[in-house]
């Protein structure tokens, strides 16, 4: 057990059956945020599906559970194993600045790679500092070619 | 017909049978790029699959073909439709500057809508100020809550 498992609790591949308390987490996330939020009841039935099929996983950490890493996969194109997307991190308030953050993403990695994903991208907002460190402390990258290169954004747009 | 289309031939739909013209494309894609790349037959043969799946489409326009937009889809998690990924937009160097960049984004996004996605997200560099240019002009946007927002950023890693 690593020091930050330590302080955090541990973490551990969500099951099916752990569809609420995923759902109640990133509704959680969504209104601390000021993002628009389909009620619990309605993102619980969409992660069962997106579980049960096999579409994503869920790695959830601390008692209650506390916070949840949410990966979506995708066969790859430029490679013979998957594609992962980590779609959604989140530490309810109290429990942040312990190491679940880290454990939680660390477990993600470990599992991402056991489902065979051969690379993991993810999108965060320049401000969010505290998460930023913590994907380039594990050395996720920003900039195109490695370090120096230019930088990627994000760009999206409703349909 | 828009002026764009007129200048740059049409854009379509592709079939699964183009999967060696989307394959030939991607390819040349990294190489210009000095991305690693499999082989053509090889990337034929996961784009083949990935159309028959439902996972992606591909739109494709010129006569050679000269350009493709390749598009993934996956369930969504906060909204009832689909998140539409565009993971590839290419023209050949020779058919830049015509317009058919905007025709096969703005077929991709038709496509999209048509396909039930109510999303659209993309990474790019900060380099690819044509491709921003294209983008921004058709409403993407890489900040976070609107303008004046954080940018946000691609992180990615291999696992």
């Amino acid at each position: 057990m690593s020091e930050n498992e330590a302080e955090s609790g541990a973490v551990r591949l969500a099951g099916i059956d752990d569809s609420e308390s995923i759902a109640r987490l990133l509704h959680d996330f969504n209104v601390e945020y000021g993002d628009p939020s389909p009620e619990p009841h309605v993102l619980a039935r969409r992660i069962r599906a997106l579980l049960a099929s096999g579409d994503s996983i869920a790695i959830l950490g601390g008692e209650e559970p506390d916070g949840v890493a949410f990966l979506r996969f995708r066969p790859g194109l430029f490679t013979a194993g998957s594609e992962c997307y980590l779609a959604e991190l989140y530490v309810v308030p109290p429990r942040r600045r312990h190491g679940l953050g880290r454990a939680l993403m660390e477990a993600a990695i470990d599992h991402a790679r056991r489902m065979g994903a051969e690379t993991m991208d993810l999108g965060t907002s320049e401000n969010d500092v505290a998460a930023r460190h913590l994907y380039e402390s594990l050395t996720f990258i920003n900039r195109e070619g490695g370090p120096g290169g230019p930088v990627m954004y994000v760009y999206e747009r409703n349909l």
